[in-house]
């Protein structure tokens, strides 16, 4: 059965705010860094380019839900898995903790899409090559 | 009836990325942006001080759905509204558009806190000053 | 004489860090906003798309120099001014001011590139029809 | 002789902007995130609390270099020595390299400051449990 994906990121000075704790957006990064973490160890990049020009990602939903605030030089602990494969997307489930300490819950669902010639995104079905690189959802 | 706050914010170089459009998360600093500005046209700060400490409102939750890309220099039209009023925490809602186009929807709940002496905030209930300010939900 | 041009700008929460004050980052997102607004100012974009493909202003250099702390809420005034015109480049200069007080002056060079087919940015002499439209540097 | 301190950093989607590059200020998060992971090393934080408060470290000046672009995933090395110690200030100097090619070069000056109970920094000599754990600049 397969296991999250696990990495780890230090809350950084710039993840900060006048509060004293880690800023709530940058929750966000840190699981898109995460992400593209967990892409690189499947041999995938959310950004890639092929004979039928520029694939990637963009984001239909992401939340997250904070349970215990984070502070400077906290190591974040984050778990990465896929709860859900669709035609054109894929869903991830994100879990924060510190030392043990759940710190926050996320998800975050992106699209698989070609880039028009004007920039625009178009939703595409994941191409097979990309599937084949992915476990399975659990 | 109390309409919804508007304002609106232009997309920053800054907020892109290298897909050529918004980055999902500067979606969260607008909608916090909307909300600060939402508080201080009623007479409030996200962020203040009284004879009992600092008193400032982290959030238990934000998510966004996104609904179409924005790109560069596109202005982004923004309603705020209170959807929920708790005795500890403001649920918000937030509609983004551009000329009239759905471009995303978000939602944020905010706690009321204090932060003790080592800086870890601790949920209150809203004071009255500050709920008399606000509108009322809708 | 060309008098510079001014902007403003409010420092928001995810401006500020941990010590309670604008992030010296920050300065230099501000600036980049104002100089884009600038350009508008002026009837230009820092990206821009002709039959020879996409024009963008990568930074040779940029710096910042702090006077003053500035603090969630506060609003910046920015004074934009173009120190010097290249064949290739162009010079701002940047002063922050709050009410009047110092905050912190910058500078940043921007060179004029074309993007290569591998989205590597290529020095160009400034197009005539770009130059048009700058005012004289003073 | 000391030798330079070293580090890296991934290139972040968040980093890059709309030309398809990382986005210039970005190099200023790095540079601090190198900094204090140099200042970790050494058994030190910019933001400690003593008896007499909050110490911390706000910049009087930064600025980058910018020699090559950087892209989405790019590996940065990054070298880190102080080439000043004042009375009150630090300075750094800071090398971006990619596979041994130069990407950019920077400098920041920060002076250590109490913050006062309204929260403004005040520049004091560096304490001397601070200096004993510094290396010699070279």
């Amino acid at each position: 059965m397969p296991q999250p994906f696990q990495t780890s990121r230090r809350v950084e000075f710039h993840d900060t705010d006048a509060a004293g704790i880690m800023h709530f957006a940058a929750f966000f990064t840190f699981m898109e860094e995460a992400e593209h973490e967990f892409l690189r160890a499947h041999g995938l990049s959310v950004l890639s380019f092929d004979e039928a020009g520029k694939l990637s990602w963009p984001r239909v939903s992401a939340r997250c839900d904070y349970k215990a605030a984070a502070k400077f030089e906290d190591v974040l602990d984050i778990q990465v898995s896929i709860s859900r494969v669709g035609e054109k997307s894929l869903t991830y489930d994100f879990a924060f903790s510190r030392a043990g300490q759940p710190i926050a819950s996320g998800q975050m669902t992106s699209v698989c899409c070609r880039f028009q010639a004007d920039g625009t995104p178009r939703s595409v079905p994941i191409p097979a090559a990309i599937l084949a690189k992915l476990p399975a959802p659990h």
